[in-house]
């Protein structure tokens, strides 16, 4: 990405950021930002005018897209009124937002508990399982990403948790993913029931009554949005209900619109105990997240203290762009054209790359939520080598495209407002870099 | 507090709240929340219109006082520029907000990281120590909260730590605290002495070896607002030294104002290696914080991958309240109003309480930062009983006082704009509260 920055060099918010911001999950000397000024819907732009065409929502978050009227005019208005309260105090806006939230989630939901983001409503959603079970251990999966605080960053599958292993109870195990089965399974049906077998044995090897819950992200996400299949997540309810563990699904990428649901677990006839949610609940404009929690669960602190909290649970801005975010959604269709663009263009039109693309190992999917697999060989499988997929990154920025990049896959995640001729656009630059000689 | 609600139980917010709104550190059944709905200054209220002086900063975070128009403004721009961005990204106000605090720092430090409050500040401080040692150990105190995430409430020393105690490394250690020695001590100059023995004596038997970090509030706020005795943190500083330890500092509550200077610590000859930040440092107008690192602890990530992140670090709508913040608390003497106030009005008019009511059995503090200990018998000093505590709060509220109490403590935490009358107003309150027939 080194030559789309030389513009950036003298902009002063390149050189601030390089002297004085010290950047997630990199090493800092080689990072040569994007500087990212101002946006509108689904494009972005830096200082000097030149746009792309946002295709990561940022970080998978931006679902109702940059700079949503409504939205910011809620900030806007609340900031005008009162910006920051106690937890402990009530605030309308507070109440709207959890209402919102509760009344899209199915029956068994009551309450909401707000946090700043991913990684601490995670840690939420732990802490009311071991409080509700009297267990410890957590299960969740090697492919996944659970955000980067103490218990949640161990409930992380993915290298991010190794240097980082600090908690106890964590256990991880394989989930499905037939492309690269860890089952030697060769149908969807045959990776599903073999994946619940490996995890039924997961739960027996370690001893059920030690197991508070299942973790798992509905749709695990920057694991290589590895789309479930038939009855995998039906069936891991069914063990969690034989064996008492609570089931938590990770909404936090998945939720909110991206599959062209309200809830990504909706279309897998599955109903979790707690969900933890952020990013599209209000689009990441103000910072929060949250657990949904279900009654039974609820009931266990009326009369008990609940041992979790932080200063700006609930925070007035955050609350006032959620109630925005999500009537807006509601009120212009937006999770709707998130299913509708899923199924009339992307399906179609990554299913086309693929024919056309040796380099196209596997596209799953659904709504604006899509990874497109990278390989060096179709046979063997083998990854796109880093290499290859940054030069794959620095030609689509070229063609004013911001992509997700992610090992060797490269993520199509629009925000769900994202036009059809949006989508055409970034499938002819896909298509016209895919088609480049990038081995050479 | 319940009459003051008896008004709000018609009132929507108050409603919605108990309805959806699961709340931080309670048993949700027993909760009457006080309605905010707006505030100005050291003034919130509800939508009666009925006002309250906030002497609690809400959770000790509104140092620059609620809805200052210069920090409302520059929330207001930002949202109708751009809301959100993703960390990778380079974004002016993300540099401009990291120099600032860099600027303020001691020389040693050059680069901040950004989170979205205090626990995961303090989650990334002692990622940074561990990753910078390469041991595992983090000694804190009892005496403490340091957040409700996986490490940070390990690291916590308080009651809440016990029912979420799921991670390693962490051990904790007796602060002083003369009021209630530890150390058996009579004088400020023992307790200290003593304090530190106690500490190397910990720091030998755990292994000197194994110890990445002591993690410290500058002040001890929740527990109590336990300003450190003559030599005591420039003593920890010369055993981290004399042992290899990295020396954090927890600045979430004490630091951008508070105690009447930019950081607790530069009142008492010590430099830290790593601060964690929070609250003060934007009034919580948006969910923020980080953590200032010391150049020879960046240097570490200049080649090597930092393994830490999260959705929201360094996000714009934050960035740019931190910017409008600092800028107000320096052009305006907000910090310097704070020092003053606490010399020339609280450290008076609180003294003048305590040989006024034999209820306080302690006074402590330095600028907007201060604990009336409230003792049932000044002989045993023993705690004034929970249910008295619950009287003095009905009382406060009742005559608009919205206070701060923690365990048999009144925290006197007016924000660092409080006015002189302001000031003379709630010494009246109190002064009167603490006049009634409690035990009765
Ligand atoms: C599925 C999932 N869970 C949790 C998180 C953590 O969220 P945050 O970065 O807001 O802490 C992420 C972030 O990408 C995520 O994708
Ligand atoms: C000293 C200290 N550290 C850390 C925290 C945690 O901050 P947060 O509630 O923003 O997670 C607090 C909160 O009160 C605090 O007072």
């Amino acid at each position: 990405m080194n030559d789309t920055t030389s513009a950036s060099l003298n902009d002063p918010a390149y050189e601030l950021d390089r002297a004085y911001v010290f950047h997630s999950w990199s090493a800092q000397a080689a990072l040569t930002p994007l500087v990212i000024a101002g946006g509108q819907g689904s494009r972005v732009w830096d200082y000097d005018g030149r746009s792309y065409l946002d295709f990561s929502s940022q970080l998978v978050n931006v679902n109702i897209g940059h700079q949503h009227p409504a939205v910011t005019q809620a900030i806007i208005d609340q900031a005008g009124t009162l910006a920051t309260v106690a937890p402990s105090a009530a605030n309308l806006m507070r109440g709207e937002a959890a209402k919102r939230i509760v009344d899209r989630a199915p029956a068994r939901f009551n309450k909401v508990f707000f946090t700043n983001g991913g990684a601490d409503a995670i840690e939420n959603a732990i802490r009311l399982a071991r409080l509700h079970t009297g267990r410890d251990k957590v299960l969740s999966s090697y492919r996944s990403y659970h955000g980067n605080t103490g218990a949640a960053i161990v409930a992380t599958g993915d290298w991010r948790r190794i240097p980082n292993e600090f908690a106890r109870g964590h256990v991880h195990f394989f989930g499905p993913y037939l492309y690269r089965s860890e089952f030697w399974a060769t149908t969807p049906e045959q990776e599903s029931e073999r994946a619940l077998r490996h995890l039924e044995r997961v739960i027996q090897s370690e001893g059920p009554t030690t197991i508070a819950a299942v973790l798992l992200e509905s749709i695990p996400g920057t694991a290589g949005v590895l789309v479930p299949p038939p009855g995998y997540l039906a069936g891991v309810r069914a063990l969690c209900d034989r064996y008492g563990i609570l089931l938590i699904l990770d909404e936090v990428m998945a939720g909110f619109g991206r599959t062209g649901r309200w809830f990504a677990f909706e279309g897998y006839d599955v109903t979790p105990d707690l969900i933890a949610f952020a990013k599209g609940v209000n689009s990441g404009y103000v910072p929060t997240g949250g657990v949904i929690i279900s009654e039974s669960i609820a009931n266990d602190f009326e009369t008990t203290v609940f041992p979790g909290g932080l200063t700006y649970s609930g925070h007035p801005l955050a609350m006032a762009s959620i109630v925005a975010a999500l009537d807006a959604m509601e009120n212009e269709g937006i999770v709707a054209n998130a299913a509708r663009i899923g199924r009339d263009r992307l399906a179609p039109g990554l299913a086309a790359l693929q024919e056309k693309h040796q380099i196209i190992g596997e596209v799953r999917g659904e709504g604006v939520f899509w990874a497109l697999e990278l390989v060096a060989d179709q046979g063997t499988r083998a990854p796109l080598s880093g290499v290859v997929m940054g030069r794959i990154k620095t030609e689509l920025l070229a063609r004013n495209l911001l992509p997700f990049l992610a090992d060797n896959r490269i993520h199509v995640v629009p925000p769900c407002v994202v036009t059809d001729d949006e989508v055409a656009e970034a499938l002819a630059i896909y298509d016209e870099v895919l088609g480049l000689d990038l081995l050479a």
